[in-house]
């Protein structure tokens, strides 16, 4: 199979699009519809209008075996028309890291997922092993906790940087199979781009926008290559909730539309720079 | 409820033990028998002997559904006879970290759950909100791979340490509830020490023990508070694969009894000191 970052371009290149929505399924949103009702809908609606789709996992874990059994036939349903990342922030030394690849990749089918670095290199060998998928570490995540450790000042190499460049560095030495990319969180775009320079042509998947209203344009132009591309702009309470009435598909429609339309305008300008 | 660390207290007394078996089902060693049978028999061979049992997600999760529902199986099997803790290395933003929070501690019911720190602060909220359950942040972890990241000298507070002592400084400040531990490597019997020296009170997790082949001595004595008290000391392969035939759960009892031994021996000079 193809490197994941050939997928993710091929599907960002079809649908015009470097939006991703994130199948974030919360019970107390859904128009009374269950998980996989409500998922379908949402992926009927949105298909051709993405890059890719993200399930964070936590909102199925809560649903109990139900919750996962949903998200199984979630992934199975997108079918690979998209990539599909696995947003689930592992984590762990490598005998126990080798049975979370395969639960991400062998069970869940996922194209890509989300890890932590925190456990350092033997702890992604598991996951860099699956060569066609793709392995996104967090590196400047959008929430404001981010700066109790991500923003220290370390030691690394005889530099001083803080410590989510120190993870984009050791990332970069690291991708030898050109599978990696990085988590930077779309409410600091000065973050991105001084991590998309240390990086240039790793995919950046750019959560926290919608919501948590980013200055969206100020991040996709920090996060994209010198393509305009690689970068995974992910939106998913404004997108899934955008009403959470019976018309719940087609709003989703629509500000996915709008979105996508604002993305692009970001990066044409990136672009014309 | 009382609080964790309370709980734990009373089942490492009552089984004078400072031994937690980590129940990691590896469908190659298990004898034949599915994830709940051998769980089951490795519970009943050693529940009077160890303060905690750790389940380590991952190897569920690679078993699909059905290793999910053994899991839960399990727990409930163990019935609050000794806490659980589920070593599941969580960590997200707060929305969906509610969503994590309540899986473990409302779907699978366990008493404590290992935590990355990496997110920060918010990212613990929604835990610390479940104030009877114990939170195990991952502080210095037994892999190689450890000190990529969690060596790296930070600046902090005027000072500069290394950023898993950053982690230990911030969960003593954090810590207004009581609830809060860490997971300290026994492989790093040093670190752990000065861990301890942070966090005089709090339940240190210390993996690493046995397969791994630590100085279990030294990681004892690092890791007790000043009653002897207070540390996890995590076996998982070499209780559990003791023997890989049909004996696996007599010899798993053996391993534990003498592994609870060295340990209260570490323990009582620990103390003499």
């Amino acid at each position: 199979m193809a490197l994941f970052r050939e997928r993710l371009r091929d599907a960002s290149r079809k649908n015009n699009s470097l939006l991703c929505v994130g199948l974030d399924p919360d019970p107390e949103k859904m128009a009374g519809r269950d998980i996989l009702t409500f998922n379908k809908a949402i992926v009927d609606a949105t298909t051709d209008l993405v890059c890719a789709y993200k399930p964070n996992f936590a909102f199925y874990e809560a649903a109990g075996l139900e919750g996962l059994r949903a998200l199984i036939e979630t992934i199975d349903y997108i079918g690979g028309r998209v990539p599909v990342i696995a947003d689930a922030k592992r984590g762990d030394i490598g005998n126990s890291d080798r049975f979370y690849a395969q639960a991400l990749f062998n069970v869940y089918h996922a194209d890509a997922a989300t890890v932590s670095p925190f456990l350092g290199y033997d702890s992604l060998q598991p996951f860099l092993e699956h060569t066609d998928r793709g392995i996104l570490l967090l590196c400047r995540t959008s929430n404001p906790g981010a700066r109790d450790f991500q923003d220290l000042t370390v030691d690394i190499g005889g530099r001083s940087v803080p410590l989510y460049e120190a993870v984009a560095l050791k990332a970069q030495a690291w991708d030898t199979e050109k599978s990696l990319g990085l988590v930077t969180g779309a409410t600091y775009p000065a973050e991105i781009r001084r991590v998309r320079g240390i990086c240039p042509d790793m995919p950046l998947l750019v959560p926290g926008v919608g919501v948590q209203q980013a200055e969206l344009e100020a991040a996709v132009q920090a996060a994209v290559d010198r393509q305009g591309e690689m970068a995974i702009i992910n939106a998913s309470r404004s997108i899934l909730y955008a009403s959470v009435g019976k018309d719940f598909a087609e709003a989703a429609r629509v500000a996915a539309q709008e979105l996508r339309e604002k993305i692009n305008a970001a990066r044409a300008k990136a672009l014309a720079v």
